[in-house]
Parts: C-alpha cells; sequence; structure tokens
C-alpha cells in the first residue's frame, strides 16, 4: 500500500463529469482511501458547485482543482493513464487490467505524480483525452455488462491501489482458541457423550479422534473458549449427579 | 475468478436499505461484476419500487428477491458474512480485511451458497443482523473516513471477489515490439548517432549498450516497429546524402 506521501502524488483526474452525484461520490470514495488531489477538468459548471456540499467529501472538494483543458490537468504528472470500458474497439494505447495497471501506477507513485484520468458518464474520455495517457486501464467487469458508475469505478480503482496483497493470506482479526483449550472442550464433550450413553450405544473405534477434528472444525474463538467450558461442565456435573453411587 | 455458476450462488443481501440510489448502485455493480442474486431484506417500500428503475440493473432488479427478515434470507446459505466500517469496537465477530476475507468467500462458492450483507447507510447492521454472521468483512478504508456509500462499497466487495491475481502479474494486451526489432531500431540510432557526430563528439566505451538500454526502456509498443524503423531509415539516408563522397 502506497504511503500518504505516495498518495499525495495521485492525481484523480475527471474529464467533462456531468453529475454532481457522481463528482461527490468520486470525491467520497478518495476520501475513504486516502487519496487526496481531485482535478476537474471543464465540468458542467452547476453540477461541480453542486458536488461541492456532497456528504464525507468535503475536504477533498474544498481543495479540488480545476482545469480548462486535459494538457493543463496532468501538465506536472510523468505518468498519466486513462480508465475505459471499451476493450474491442481498436485502441491506440496498450490496455492493462486494473490487477496489473495498479501494480505499475504504485511503482510509479513512489517517486513521480500519476494523473488517473476518468471520462464523462456518458461518452468516456475523448480521443484527444486519451492522446495525453501513457496507457489505459480497465476495470474486469463482465461482458454483459462493462460500463460503471463513475463514482463506483474511482472507488474500485481506488481499492485496488491501497490493496495490500499481503493481507489477502492472513487474517486480521482470527484469534482462535489455544489448541490446549479446544483439548479440554474436547475432553469434557468426550466425557459427556460418554457420561450420557451416546458413545456407549454408538460404539466406534476412533471416538476420540472424531470429537476431536469435530471441535477443531468450529475454529472456536479464543474469546468464547471459557464459557463453552463453563457450559461442559455444568452439563457433565448433571450428568454425573444422575449416577448411580459407585458400589 | 469464480465460474458464473458460482456466482449464482452468492446472494448480495441489502438490510434495510433507504435509499433508492444506492439500491439501484448496488444492483447496478451486481450486474457489472455478474453477480445476478440480490436479496433485499425490510427496505423502504417506496425505495424499493423506486430502485427498480435504476439504469443498467434492471434484469438483477427484476428478479431481487424481498424477505421481512435477516433469518429468512439467509436460510439457504451455509456461510453469512456482514460487512461493517467499524473495526475498533468490540464486535463479536472475527473481522476481516476484504483481501482475506474474499479468499474465503470464493472458496465456500464453489460448493455452498453464500450470503454478503450490507447495513443501513446510516446504521450499518443492526446487532439482530449480526448475530447471523459467521464473521465480518471490512474494506481497507483509511482511519480519517472509514464510511463507505453502499453502492460504492458493494462495487468494491465484487471486485475483489471477480479479481484475478493472476492478472495483477502480467499485462493483458501488451504487445511489445519484439527483440528482433528493437535490435534494428538500436542499431539504426546508433548508426544515426554516428552518422550525425553525436557519438564522435561525445566518446564513450559502452555506447552500444548505454543505446540498447534507452531503446529497450521505451517499451515499444510492436504496432509502432514499423512506423520507428522507417523515421529511423529516412533520416540516416538524409544524414548520409549530406556526406562527402568516398575519395
Amino acid at each position: 500500500m502506497p504511503t500518504p506521501t505516495e498518495f499525495d502524488r495521485l492525481r484523480i483526474v475527471l474529464v467533462a463529469a456531468r453529475n454532481p452525484l457522481n463528482i461527490g461520490a468520486a470525491a467520497r470514495a478518495m476520501s475513504n482511501f486516502g487519496v487526496p488531489r481531485l482535478r476537474v477538468v471543464n465540468p458542467y459548471a452547476a453540477a461541480f458547485r453542486e458536488a461541492r456540499s456532497a456528504v464525507g467529501a468535503g475536504s477533498v472538494l474544498a481543495k479540488a482543482e480545476e482545469f480548462a483543458t486535459v494538457a493543463e490537468a496532468v501538465a506536472d504528472c510523468s505518468l498519466v493513464v486513462g480508465t475505459t470500458a471499451v476493450r474491442h474497439r481498436q485502441l491506440q494505447h496498450t490496455l492493462r487490467r486494473l490487477e496489473d495497471g495498479a501494480r505499475l501506477i504504485r511503482k510509479r507513485l513512489r517517486s513521480g505524480r500519476v494523473a488517473l484520468l476518468f471520462g464523462s458518464e456518458k461518452f468516456g474520455l475523448s480521443n484527444e483525452a486519451l492522446s495525453h495517457c501513457h496507457w489505459l486501464l480497465r476495470v474486469p467487469t463482465s461482458e454483459g455488462n462493462i460500463s460503471m458508475n463513475l463514482g463506483q469505478a474511482v472507488a474500485v480503482c481506488l481499492y485496488e491501489l491501497v490493496r495490500d496483497a499481503k493481507a489477502a493470506r492472513h487474517a486480521e482479526k482470527n484469534d482462535l482458541a489455544a489448541g490446549a483449550d479446544a483439548e479440554r472442550i474436547t475432553e469434557m464433550l468426550l466425557e459427556a457423550l460418554h457420561a450420557s450413553g451416546f458413545l456407549t450405544r454408538r460404539r466406534v473405534a476412533d471416538a476420540d479422534q472424531r470429537i476431536r477434528r469435530l471441535v477443531r472444525r468450529l475454529n472456536l474463538p479464543a474469546r468464547d473458549a471459557v464459557i463453552w467450558q463453563g457450559m461442559l461442565r455444568q452439563i457433565l456435573w448433571k450428568l454425573r449427579s444422575g449416577e448411580k453411587p459407585p458400589d
């Protein structure tokens, strides 16, 4: 995940956006993912004014910069990337899937400024706007409906940029009960099953292991270990209290 | 990426959604990412009626199922996952980052049905709704503004589910010029630099290699190889035509 300083080098550029709700939604997604710099090129003026009041995006919109042309909006960026839904049209650019393109953007952000361009809701980026791009990015939408809402497209692109590949392999907060707790619960459960006659009637060779696996598959959270043991202890006590006293 | 059949086992469940634009946006994102099954629990009735006319989401909304309770909406699902923005509140559930949680959802979808729950715009999921969940998922938003728009949250979660980890390592359409073309261009450029006197005046030991690396760093697209060679050939011709004829 890029650092705050690196995200400070990213410019989200909305070209000819027409809908204030979409401009607001784009700004909100930027706020959600910690990307502060919004630029708008030739927006429908009323839409831009109205967008400035969007919920949860105040500071991004307040600092948004307005430009008359794409050339001016990307003048200080060493990498300019356009977004597109199109994939079969004869594109004059290299087209990258978001997963791959985001990797290259992250790399460039370590040292330089990057502009990520989004076109108008209706027509996407014009050929003039595209001519400023080094390459194009597409979100892997399904063939049946490739065209995304502007605010959602911005959210998905920024998510891929902040996405942490390592997190995909590790739960963030997944404190499972320690083996010892799971084993105490297994033993009590086994005892309860014996005491209840469950295991006397259904005799199987590897009952202990079966029950152990059963308990392990629960993925018992650590915080619940004590209460489970308490419940089982109570059940066991009750089961035993009904037993005949030993001869 | 899950197959269409696997995505047919995923239910996106909107609990107590209030805003027709958000219901429509959620449905549009589902359509974009090929996830057909929408369920709504106790929606604001007028909002749900209005949402049914949302752009680009027609078929998802037309087939949406309505339920009175969360219990009914998840009854046929073997895994129920809630989404939340909260991360510090004393949660009774395991909380997973989207990157990690999506992996587990994909796994489960191979054989079973999964419900992914989204709460109301204002309050998120209630404790009653959360009590039906096996674990919770959070989008890795930044501390400054953790709360996402509903439609954008659905889009980001579904994107992570369709995301192709392999694509992150390979450009989809990145036909670079073949080595032979790059080498021809290198040779012509070198010749032009010699012919122009550039390399005669700036003598460096490894000029060939420097120029070769320079050309390789261009990442010359295959389709441009011919035109570059044509341009260089022309320049070379011109450079040579100004030479004195050999003695």
